[in-house]
């Protein structure tokens, strides 16, 4: 596909910047304390294990969409884009008590020579660590002091949201949101996520302020139908598929779409099956069965695919009527409609 | 005392400034979901206990050094400090399950109405969210562009060092530093704070370069004075004095100067007894008195003493060469002499 060849091949670039940065950083950290150096090597490994780089790449791809380039400066801004990424997963994977990530122990567990609380204290000053040093890269990235100005403030502004939504996506496992909720929770999830990262390259790459407009609403919409189908997998994927256990999110108690439209729909006994799983913290592969069953019954999975499409039908329309070069319109059509595709998948 | 009256008087001034602004965010908030108008509600009843506002008002008395004014842009930034405090103190009260702060509950124990996991998660997200808040503030503060990205650049960077000493402070639970590693963990904890706080102050009035950088080192010498007064006070004050039972430090393992320096000069037996009193995790009056009478037997206490006195007198020496009013002046060297004189009340 081509907006797999495409991160494939910017993903790399990027990479190259950002070892070549944790190598100032861990070098520098040296002179300061052992323990501050290895705590660099390990927010190091963590980032740069094998990944899409999706998010730094919409940063790219958008600037070159307007500039026809990518230089150095934005190279730089690509990598506190990473660390953007990862400083929000550090945290997340904590408060989730998540195990992996990526292939590799989350980070709070990457602290074996001492106790588990030790590596838990240590990733909540990490997460914010990493945060500072995402907006650092930004602001000594080079660029005019205004472009510098408008990009920190989208960061912060993003960041503010994601710990909004993570705050109600918390909130929801003690609650039962309706999709009106969910809607807004999620406008500040993954489509904050997006909106900063393709906003920031936009204004570095002098994108007119129409297409900012335009940008943020497709961004928006993406990240809606990403959501969605990111959901989706977690609960329909087989393991092959997802490298991990499916349903791990209906354990958590989390609400997906798919669960608050089941929640909306489902009978009694079929609700009483949820509960049961969510109450226990395990879930067996009978339940996982039993549970996408109800979610086709109810035609919950119908809807919410339904709802995906639409939101990736307007992403579509927005992007092309933005005046970014044809390549990298091309690469944010490819990459929605893959999303679209993969919907089809999950049965 | 002079220092304490202007911190009544401009301390004042600023909570009135952050109730205005809880009170547009807190209404703004409503607009999107009750739980995060609630959970901004909560961020405003910790931020506005009664304090010193020492931070917020270091910054505004180093503007009006400069300026000799105060004006709306200023206690805005003021309302960014303010807020960048509690952002570290909340996640501090986490990582140390500290139960209360000034007076109140820590943060991870407001939100009575749901287990206490989701306190402590919701904390991780909250102290994230605050720092970004922090950042807003500044952002919108009004002054021209230049001066906006370095006070953004002090803050982000005295972020990062704060954090980076929070970590070393922890390893140090587990470890046995010397002096030296004191230092290097002290340089980037409360000496961080007063730097980024007074500069920032100090920048946005247009203080010349030269005092820039006299503020820079007098602000790392008061910040060293005062977390060694600081951690005396933690082993040394009675309850009545301190409001709170004194030894919190020892309980929790944590290497202040004094007892850095104990370690290289007690007695085996003596060390038993420390040690002992950390593994169990809680102390009596009659432990803590004898670990008092280890810290003065071994003239721990009246090193560390000359240590903070040394460096409160360094301070107020680099503060006279500046430039900046004599109120001012007066006011940080009258907070300087409090801490050698309080020093001189633990005995």
């Amino acid at each position: 596909m081509e907006w797999e060849k495409l991160l494939d091949h910017y993903g790399l670039l990027i990479e190259g910047k950002l070892e070549s940065y944790f190598s100032n950083l861990t070098q520098n950290a040296k002179d300061y304390h052992p323990f501050i150096s290895e705590l660099y090597d390990n927010i190091r490994e963590y980032s740069l294990r094998k990944g899409k780089r999706l998010a730094s790449c919409s940063t790219l791809l958008s600037y070159k969409g307007y500039t026809g380039k990518i230089d150095e400066n934005i190279l730089d801004v690509c990598v506190g884009i990473e660390l953007y990424r990862h400083c929000i997963l550090v945290h997340d994977d904590l408060v989730d008590k998540d195990k992996f990530r990526r292939g590799g122990k989350s980070f709070h567990n990457l602290f074996t020579d001492y106790d588990r609380r030790f590596g838990e204290r240590i990733t909540i000053f990490a997460g914010d660590l990493i945060f500072a040093l995402a907006l650092q890269c930004i602001s000594r990235s080079g660029f005019s002091i205004d472009k510098i100005d408008k990009a920190l403030s989208l960061l912060i502004e993003g960041y503010c949201e994601v710990n909004e939504s993570q705050i109600l996506d918390l909130l929801f496992e003690y609650a039962h949101p309706n999709a009106a909720e969910w809607s807004k929770m999620a406008y500040k999830r993954a489509a904050s996520l997006f909106r900063a990262t393709i906003l920031i390259g936009a204004i570095l790459g002098n994108a007119p302020e129409r297409d900012v407009e335009l940008l943020r609403d497709a961004a928006t919409n993406i990240g809606y139908s990403f959501d969605i189908q990111d959901d989706i997998i977690d609960t329909f994927a087989t393991k092959e598929q997802y490298g991990k256990k499916p349903g791990g999110d209906l354990v958590l108690g989390k609400k997906p779409l798919h669960i608050i439209l089941l929640h909306e729909r489902a009978s009694k006994d079929e609700l009483k099956l949820l509960n049961n799983v969510m109450r226990k913290r395990y879930i067996t592969n009978t339940e996982i069965e039993s549970i996408r069953q109800v979610i086709r019954r109810t035609e919950a999975l119908k809807s919410a695919k339904e709802e995906s499409k639409r939101f990736a039908e307007f992403a579509k329309n927005l992007i092309s009527k933005t005046s970014m070069s044809d390549e990298i319109k091309d690469f944010f059509s490819s990459f929605i409609n893959y999303i679209e595709e993969s919907l089809d998948w999950y049965k």
